[in-house]
């Protein structure tokens, strides 16, 4: 058994690391931390784990943490940077669910998320979490800076695209919708259910801090520089992220059969049949991302739509395939469930 | 493993039942029918069920039937009448999630459900899939009446109460809200996301078909008859229900105890803390009831919170459970899913 | 015009008497107080008000509220006690929305509120601000206590019961429903879309403030003491509640007849044909309350269902309504809306 | 007072309509028809209008509609120009909220609807209902194509990049998410609240009915042929709009300026201070489009944001301001109501 632990695990990308590796069959769940809230049971937070998880959240202390073969941290950005050094070193394994070592330019994190970066020799360490493209560094990393949301859908979508070269690369459009739970489980008035129910918005349209995460994956498939227009939108609804992506063709392909052949070893990535149209909830609680691939009026437009749960395949799922992979479990393993429908 | 089959698998219950059959370690799916999707793949109607359950709905034929362990049926009142009895000789067990065989007065059923029954003896050898109440006999039956959703969480909120005489039981009442999903997958504009979101309303105040199960329910936990006022309601979401229930005592008694004793050794009925609200979201997708007691201002007046998923504990995952134990599985066995929450 | 301001304009109250006083023929809005926004047009913070109302928040000083004929408490409890009577002594009649003069006992306010009452000479002065009970003594009145949310659904409900003896007394049940504005626009976790949409539970099942107001409503009508059991519950929309009210009938009577002819002159009580079930949505946004009375099986438990959108008729336009009695308009001046369905 | 008449009042629409024209002080609503539901009230189908419109829905026949000075249609398309004819030959002027009319290259129309246009004729005569382009010629039009709602949208918010021809028309990209009222009052299960909530999707990426419509209207705007990409969504909220429109900028302006100079005198379109995020909830039940735009990064990718109410400024409200255009009232008449935030 792997023995695993989290990091501030009050939000909802904890509770939903919380519910996937309570159910994982090689996982021991050895710690959870939480300064604000240690000694609390997690079930007393998260009522859906009663009777499921016999814990109780901890200080986050090297001590308890270093007990573990892997920590998780599903913290806000900042966090993981100042305790992945001394975990490394213990040898303990460590997925970061944040943003800490997602961009390799130093530069362009510490603008982005406005404070300096402690620890850049762990970002050149760092592997990007996407196992459909980084599968092989992952095998052998000790740390992994697991994608955002957003990138995971954006990404995922325009991958095979980018890949092959068959788009202009300097007008590419994400427009991203997401569910609230986004935003996370913080107190502002904006994620209110009054707030947010019954409405729909664009937000950051300026400019989102997944934007230059985003353009970072995409010019490492193109092999040249992109030019992305990212446009976020929150949309009334608990989970789900939906890319709608837009690129010109440079030439003719079969763009179904390219899809197909990219991701066909993929377990979490599915290919919908031409014409379909994902629906986020048919993903709702499952890793798994599916694409569907448009030419509107038989154009040179390309319209990809791409489906995530922003909390499993965009966050904690994606997290676990991590850990499944750089332990050379199965892949799949504890990541089996089924979207909840209806 | 065990072959099952299904009856009307698309509805709501017909995809819940799919979700935790396909997972089960010792089911093997065989048959879903419907007659008018013979042929299309299940996937195709449920997208969640992409790459994960590879069959398609064929016609609802005995033989199609005959070769399964046992068969669910899925279907509105009159099929399962229709047809319990060929495979019942055939040797095929039977689980209906619908209403043919749970009120044992036959007259009483025809009132409310407006035809005649064809199959009076089927009720009467048929056991009510309450595992709460009912295990032992569920262990032996061929036949089993599952439970409506209201009904499930209504009788095991009031049980402990009347099996021990402590309440005044001329005057009972049930005040029941339920999510959209119970109204079921059919076309019609009463259950319209425009029509039934962001509005509650109480229905059928005058006379709800669940209100002679419960009250026979009730009866037989009682010894003695029962006054039943029940009042359902629709409100705005997918999945749950939560009855508030309210009783008279006559005594004094330490109902938090009473409710912890009787419940103790079952798997899925969580009595929470003194003092507890139970949410419905602490139970989407799982099959649990989660219960807690008050007296408010120290009165005479209990009043029993009580929580379920309608398509899991009260209906697909109760389902299971009595397959469970007719088979001398685990009962628990493909049904230890934890709660999506968020 | 009648010169109107308002206290704490930044919560769903204040929005929604911004809406009304907008848009009221016979009021000139002239000042909305809010320390913390002071300066910030009300389109800022509110943008459905863009190019409708040219106001900005102001500091919450005496100078620019005595301008005003009229002030209405848009605020937390304690704010109210603390400036009415500089106000009146203006002059200035004074609606209080929130919860500061609604109970004539003042340790039971005490209680409850958990602060000393400052000014126990202005609640014996303060008009309970029920129209439909009270009527007479708003038209003189300098100083109007609001009532709640629940409270004016609860009372509506019950009232023709109680005022004609017809019940028993002791054992009432108020077990109502409301939307989430009625937690406020705070930033709390519990009221985030992510922890309030897809989900129903109950709240304060031990004691809520509405319960000492709704009581003492009650035994006024009742002209004695009565037992109530008043249970709320969190339903997942914005607007509205409805309350389920069950109480055991004396005698019999031809209940609808006796609330056509209770609310007859009632403009903003609807008793809707028997067999009803009224729904929230068709109040949303309109000085309404709508009313059904059914006998389930023709027993002698009478059950109520009344609703009210919980920002208009339980707050804001109730607040309006009371204005213009106090003002002798006519009632309904500026309550004509109707409401936004679906 | 005009004498106004509706056909086919029972969906959406129609109960829009009947919401704005009971509260228009210059309209007599007089007959609203629907074969279906002849005789019955109307507010015993829409409560939101008990007590506030006394009137029966009645045969649709011409005697009943040519005693009105307009007609409204509200029905699915094929209705209205079956019927209009001999409205105008009566002296009645027509309004269709319907697509009839909206099209003028027939041979278009009859490949997008499927059906044979039997009137033309009509089609020619008729005005495209947009005001803020066509006002003139809707003041002495005896016939109104109103727009469709994405189109209102889509259009309003190109329109002052296009008239100035300041992008490149090739390749314009419209994104729009709608609520579900978009999908009418049908019954239907692709609308019902367990499929459309917590949900997500792209639909009809193939090729919308509005696509036509739009393309039309954005040739008119540029004076030159234009590649147009639109892809539609469902997001889950009962009504709005917002569409998301990308662009390519030719040459460098100051678009906040233009906008605002464009739309300076219109009372229903809001250019929304630069930086800013329009919110469907802002426009909720107001006959409003909210316009902002941004250029990301300072690029040359214009990204316009445009919200409306589907059934207000996307439908019944704007067929209202046509008719007040029609018939030389106040273009705003009965159009003030203030948008219903939360």
């Amino acid at each position: 058994m792997i023995k695993a632990g989290i990091v501030g695990g009050t939000g909802y990308t904890g509770v939903e690391l919380l519910r996937l590796l309570a159910a994982h069959p090689e996982v021991e769940l050895c710690v959870i931390t939480s300064r604000s809230e240690a000694g609390l049971p997690v079930a007393g937070m998260f009522p859906n784990l009663r009777n499921k998880l016999d814990l109780c959240f901890s200080e986050p202390t090297l001590e308890n943490l270093a007990q573990c073969d892997v920590v998780f941290y599903a913290t806000p950005h900042g966090v993981a940077m100042a305790g992945a050094t001394e975990l490394l070193e213990k040898g303990v394994k460590v997925i970061d669910l944040g943003a800490d070592f997602r961009i390799k330019d130093i530069s362009t994190w510490e603008q982005w998320y406005g404070m300096s970066h402690t620890t850049p020799e762990l970002v050149a360490e760092a592997v990007y979490g996407l196992p459909e493209i980084n599968r092989d560094e992952i095998k052998s990393a000790r740390l992994i800076a697991c994608p955002g949301c957003y990138p995971t859908a954006v990404q995922l979508g325009f991958m095979p695209l980018l890949e092959n070269g068959l788009v202009e690369v300097d007008r590419l459009i994400a427009d991203a919708k997401s569910g609230v739970s986004g935003a996370g489980r913080k107190a502002n008035v904006g994620a209110l259910l009054c707030e947010s129910s019954e409405n729909f918005k664009a937000y950051a349209v300026a400019g989102h801090r997944h934007l230059p995460e985003i353009s970072q994956g995409l010019v490492q498939m193109a092999g040249t520089n992109v030019g992305l227009t990212f446009v976020p939108h929150l949309t009334p609804m608990i989970r789900g992220i939906h890319a709608t992506l837009y690129a010109t063709l440079k030439s003719d392909v079969d763009l179904q059969s390219l899809y197909e052949q990219r991701y066909q070893d993929e377990t979490f990535v599915d290919v919908m049949p031409a014409g379909s149209h994902p629906e986020t909830r048919s993903v709702k609680g499952a890793n798994q991302c599916r694409i569907a691939i448009h030419r509107p009026q038989g154009g040179d437009m390309v319209v990809v739509l791409s489906v995530i749960d922003n909390l499993v395949k965009g966050a904690a799922g994606q997290a676990v395939q991590n850990m499944n992979i750089m332990f050379a479990l199965d892949e799949a393993s504890g990541l089996g469930g089924i979207a909840l429908l209806p």
